[in-house]
């Protein structure tokens, strides 16, 4: 077996990302490798290569970057049970320690001990990944690789949206980025009432529709708030899921939520955000959800129930797929906004014809 | 005015029913009179029309009969608020008291103080009836009568697919009656994963494709518990909804039932059902609901929203149609079971040239 | 009978309160008259006893007000079935209207038609006072007047504890007003893991240590938030119930909470609070509930199973009484904080001789 | 390091047990090793000693069998991190393989490849345990030995109790085994309304009135139906806790749980019990929940926290304490019944003159 491959490395701690000649990771006795086929890009990793406060505060480098993707077990750890070689999987990204209080008692999605695939330990964006075999989440063989490695973030928009009773509540989503953009359908999926999408996007909004939005908002045109109203009789939203991360939608949010609503937060602020909680929160008797990750492994049986049995559709969402050789015009674009979820083909051979092996950690 | 009209009573206390010339109700300070427009004939009413065991102990006659009903309101009573002339309307069947510890409790459903509409009270087979302001539900004036007037039985289905969490997980619907069908439509809209559904009529299998089963099981041809755990793995069903009353059907039930899965019962067995607790219900973890009508009225507004947003469609269910003239045919073909859901359609003036009118309570 | 009784008004749209000579309430057909034994000062009543802006927004004047109180029914009106003249009651305060969507979906207590005994509607700080038969709440018949009072206030503690899971987790109490030290008492009654009671008034703090604190934080003279570190194994707390509704003790609220901790906020900021939400609310995926009122009924059955099986006693509360004479004494007391819970006893006969009548609405 | 110990060994498929020298067993690199401090015996190993059907189907031999201890950590494997030398621990006797799909979604406790210490692997009636350091309980230094190793049997406890909502509802205990009587005590401590107690066994109802019980009922004296009824003001119980097992306390829980009610079976009953499931169940629309071990590890900390804060004392329920030599005495005493917990203290050293080493599988 060859010993190094090409991987997408966050080198220096500042803009920019390198395609580099790095070892081939060793599969420890509980882990397994993956040749991987398939991964998208996350706006997480959009932060990463842009290196901003949040990066260079969380970021381990060098390292080869990337969590979410699909792909082929080649070998498994000896103490390994649960996979084979040949298996088609993805993996949960949170190496979580199994052993602290939060581990124990359902709540691993915030073990203060996590590991990150691809933030904190080597990632996807490569042609072989290293996973514990405890996270790794079987795929049935027929489902495309392009579709499996988008399993990671929809798990964030099952969270969010199941994070409270759903059924014939009407839903607003705010922020219709990719994650925003699966929890439409996965609202409407599960029952929502009337599903309501807003962004200030164009683009974005036009796949909200694709996706299932019954209505789409955009709230640089129209007040958001006087829209969700005139779109609930008057009531406001049930259930608010908020993915934009900007103060202003936040606030909104809460003002549109009705009473005895429930508003799911996803969407990451990068600063405090004022509110008014007599008003939006207490007198309303709201209840409200921070959400990180997904339930482990709760969230990824629920997605599977949903995919497998075809209640969403996620092709829509790929608007363009790249070699990783093109991950520069591939940033570029999920730069610009003007896409719905990139996913990077990993099936042709990388090659790197002037690169020297760099030193990856972990 | 006028002072009577023709509604379908049931008389003597054994077999049958009788069109009569019966006073129009009056409707109290707090009651809404209703013009009917569509009704149609629940399980419950074929008990009444046969006239069974559970008829005897539970049912007044002489009475006007029917419960599922959707119509348009002629008249509001001095204290009503909530309702006006021309709303297009329904009703919850199940007339509470409001003021002991199940009705403040959130648990209305099993008020011991319950009068129902159309068995213990004057129903809707007839041209008027009235009903509670506080049991009013409004329609939109765009739903067929014809539709509408399947709400109440839709909101068994809600309630007994809503008893605990849904989406994802792999659901039998035991019997396919009229409740058993819509379940199969509201477990899959509201993000089931697979779902399967059992009878021993073919004619109603068939139609349990058409409201979306994925897998059909004629339990006289296979073997029930052997054929869910083919479509589920190996594993057996997560959620088991039982609608069939069937003893053995139970006992296959909770047998097929998944470790930690919810079994939720809706039929009534008429007889007592020896259960293995142990091996079945304590060393699964399993959890058990047992269903009466509706909650009120969280399931009143769960079954709208999927309504409204049109997440479910009644229209293949609805096999046919008759004027109330024609009540025998149509409880001859309910009794045989070669239907869905028969509808009367209440549109044409009803006639009785040769009857006088009889007394009827309340 | 008397047609007239003495009642503490509120007249003027400003500071103060005066007794006067009123008008005994006539009872309507779903009323009842109580003659009043008992009646305590809420935190609103200083409020509208001061005149603050909440006041001024909020309260309809004249008005009888005072809401917390205990008594005997004295007539029933033609409708009542649930109360019997003599019957020990109390009243939940939220009059509803029984007919939106908040009160049929188990949400009364933020019902958008709410009316509020004594504060837009006459209250108890008097004679005699008229409730909706709906809302009486049956007190048993040797439980003493002055502990029946309070059972409203107990209700908004039993609602914030109890809005979720308690059972062996660490609880923080922030803000030892009278709701705060009963939230003290009902956590530990209900099984609460330790119990830390947090504020800057150490006479409250010692009544906090009475009714079963654990330990006591005086945030005037150490960090709160190290503290709460400190005394759950530097985890936070995994419930905080937040009734101080001061800004900088709500940031430390959740600054102070574990990892999927649940925060419920009952005390009311007069102002905005910028909160960071991405640290302390979504990467730590919290749950937090606006608490309003009290579940309608639910609480009052949950405080009622407390009191009646003496799992929490709340006599150590009643710090001082006063009859309804020496009102002024009892709100400067109140507003100078070296109280726990006041009590009016109305068992004497009320006097007032150089009084006019004035006109009350309602 | 001995290489041998004396351990009390299931050898025979039949009646009895022996004490053997035995190997001490070794610590694998994810286990520890455990001196015995002091054991209880469980109904389990009641059912091993005495050797009955579910014995002949469920256990392994030769086995040294109990499962209930607390003891001193004396060796830790190399991959341990979570545990230390000298630690004071117990552990949760279900070993489970935390890749299926019930471990993986929080219903580990029904892991189908559950390995039981004591019943399918060695136990602890002897002086040296290993268990997997991902089991492993922490008590605190200074809880007695005596007390800490009833924490497995308190789970089954805590998670029957609090498998709903407790907090002011009445609560019948069916059966006031050793778990029983736990079980009035949590729901004491979780703040349940009345408490009542049911038992054939005059020691037993004496030791539950001990625990904190409201009512004790002698089923043989007198109807446990009439007697519930007349203790919850006519209306049944709002939480039966079924811990018999007996076909007609199961009923007699049924017919006496009042509707909307809650009816957790912990009992094991070895023969099918028929139900009237339309009375007893449907139409007073109960929920039922089957429960087998505890919540991993959910319910250890909600014990924990009751015992750490003294909500609960177990002492009063440890009747008596024996040597392990002494095994047959107590043995024959828990078959009686005339006796609550019983502990065996290894803090003398064992001896065992005239026997020679077993081999032990595992």
């Amino acid at each position: 077996m060859r010993e190094t491959m090409i991987g997408l490395v966050k080198e220096v701690r500042g803009p920019g990302a390198v395609l580099r000649e790095v070892p081939i990771p060793r599969c420890g006795p509980d882990e397994v490798l993956v040749k991987v086929k398939a991964t998208s890009i996350c706006g997480t990793d959009v932060h990463i290569y842009k290196w901003d406060d949040w990066a260079e505060s969380a970021v381990v480098t060098p390292n080869v970057f990337g969590h979410e993707f699909a792909g082929v077990v080649e070998e498994i750890g000896c103490q390994v049970t649960n996979v084979k070689v040949g298996d088609h999987v993805s993996a949960e990204g949170h190496i979580v320690c199994g052993v602290c209080k939060a581990c124990r008692t359902g709540n691993a999605h915030v073990c203060p001990n996590t590991v990150s695939f691809g933030i904190t330990a080597p990632g996807c964006f490569t042609e072989y990944a290293v996973v514990k075999a405890s996270n790794v989440i079987h795929n049935r063989p027929d489902m495309p690789f392009e579709l499996a490695c988008l399993q990671d973030p929809l798990g964030n928009a099952v969270q969010t949206v199941l994070s409270g009773e759903i059924v014939g509540k009407s839903v607003v989503v705010i922020g219709t980025g990719p994650i925003g953009l699966m929890a439409v359908a996965v609202a409407k999926a599960s029952g929502a009432g009337v599903v309501i999408a807003v962004d200030i996007n164009p683009y974005r909004l036009s796949l909200a529709k694709q996706m299932g939005a019954d209505y789409t908002i955009n709230s640089r045109e129209e007040s958001m708030v006087a829209a969700i109203r005139a779109y609930t009789d008057g009531e406001g939203a049930e259930v608010v899921l908020e993915m934009s991360g900007f103060p202003d939608a936040i606030r909104g949010g809460f003002e549109a939520a009705a009473s005895a609503a429930r508003v799911s937060l996803l969407g990451i602020p990068t600063q405090e955000v004022p509110l008014d909680l007599s008003r939006h929160i207490i007198f309303k008797g709201l209840r409200i959800e921070g959400i990180t990750g997904r339930r482990m492994y709760q969230t990824w049986y629920q997605l599977k129930g949903l995919l497998d049995q075809k209640r969403i559709d996620l092709k829509p969402l790929i608007t363009h797929t790249f070699s990783l050789q093109d991950y520069e015009k591939a940033f570029e674009l999920m730069i610009s906004g003007q896409c719905g979820k990139i996913v990077f083909l990993h099936d042709t051979e990388m090659k790197l014809p002037l690169m020297k092996e760099c030193a990856i950690h972990g």
